[in-house]
């Protein structure tokens, strides 16, 4: 009926590593953010993760990037950093599809120009193998990339947020470029299909990298 | 083909009654977390529930009440408050029926005598309409309850964690009791089958109570 779980060993080594994630934070953001905000943004990013991940191996290794990530967002929109890249954020749904393939084709024309993050409204386990496979068909390497949940941070650190057909809301500030794309559905999720999705998406980043580069 | 959205007045609005929010909780909280945290906190639960909320109107309300009661978690794990209530949390997958169920079973036993959540890994729009249903033919009004997605500060509150069926992870940390429990499928979600849900919880919690009240 009623079961009392044990903590399992690779649960204790986890939390261990997060805490030595937490020290090596507080020393980098010194004077910047404080040891409350550092180790809440590391914990509430391991469990927003955790939530959906399907390989917990790697959980701690992927906290430390989403919440150094976010605490870079956070430093950006509080204006500490004056003349820094631009910041993009795409946002849909899963993103492990249509936002991840906006993100990597940005990254690629911009180069180390634009300051790329992505978002989903309800994340999904893994970017979606035929969306990797597809890329690669182009040259294009994601890598580490991984589907985290949207937070009000990376929208605030944005120049531009960019909605890819997500499905929700998130907060909406002044001085920002809100950009609508309306984009084929994956449909079947076909190689065929994604490379028209990756297609479709290419011609607005291209559009999107003109405009930011006059 | 790329559309620019404008910030809705009702969004602008929604920023002020947050930044209010924020000024009180500051007051509220002074000396205990820093104006940082309090930010924070309001603006990411703010912007966690409009991810999958269906009704918007409340949301700034719903911020303030799911901000507040993390901060209150926070400092309840900080161990700021001693002789304080046992804290119950209730995890499934979309915060919408079972976990709700457990929740408002355990506060209508228990009273005031415990602090009871519940959260989902991937919450859902609004909490199901039957299981409001079949609560309030047993003279349970779970009034205001809302979705919302697992956060480390109340895993960290808690004296019990009790999974029910719930679809991920979360963080396991020593000195708490961990449960399992199996439970039927909603199925249908007929009010036959919510009710027969309702029951087999309703057995957990009376056991649970039980054992707290020991």
């Amino acid at each position: 009926m009623s079961t009392t779980a044990e903590i399992p060993e690779s649960q204790e080594s986890q939390i261990k590593l997060l805490n030595r994630v937490v020290e090596e934070l507080n020393k980098k953001y010194e004077g910047i953010f404080s040891a409350e905000t550092i180790e809440r943004y590391v914990f509430e990013s391991y469990t927003a993760l955790a939530r959906t991940a399907k390989i917990r191996t790697h959980l701690p290794l992927l906290a430390e990037h989403f919440a150094t990530d976010r605490l870079e967002a956070l430093r950006h929109a509080g204006d500490e950093i004056k003349d820094s890249l631009p910041q993009v954020l795409f946002v849909c749904t899963r993103n492990v599809g249509r936002s991840q393939i906006a993100s990597a084709l940005l990254k690629h024309y911009a180069g180390g120009e634009v300051h790329v993050r992505s978002a989903g409204i309800l994340p999904d386990a893994e970017v979606h193998p035929v969306v990797l496979d597809v890329l690669a068909e182009r040259g294009i390497d994601i890598g580490k990339a991984y589907p985290k949940p949207l937070t009000d941070d990376v929208v605030r650190a944005s120049d531009y947020v960019v909605n890819l057909g997500c499905d929700g809301a998130y907060p909406m500030y002044p001085g920002k470029h809100y950009l609508d794309w309306d984009l084929m559905d994956p449909g079947d999720e076909s190689p065929e299909r994604v490379r028209a999705v990756v297609d479709e998406i290419d011609v607005h980043i291209r559009e999107l990298w003109a405009e930011m580069s006059k």
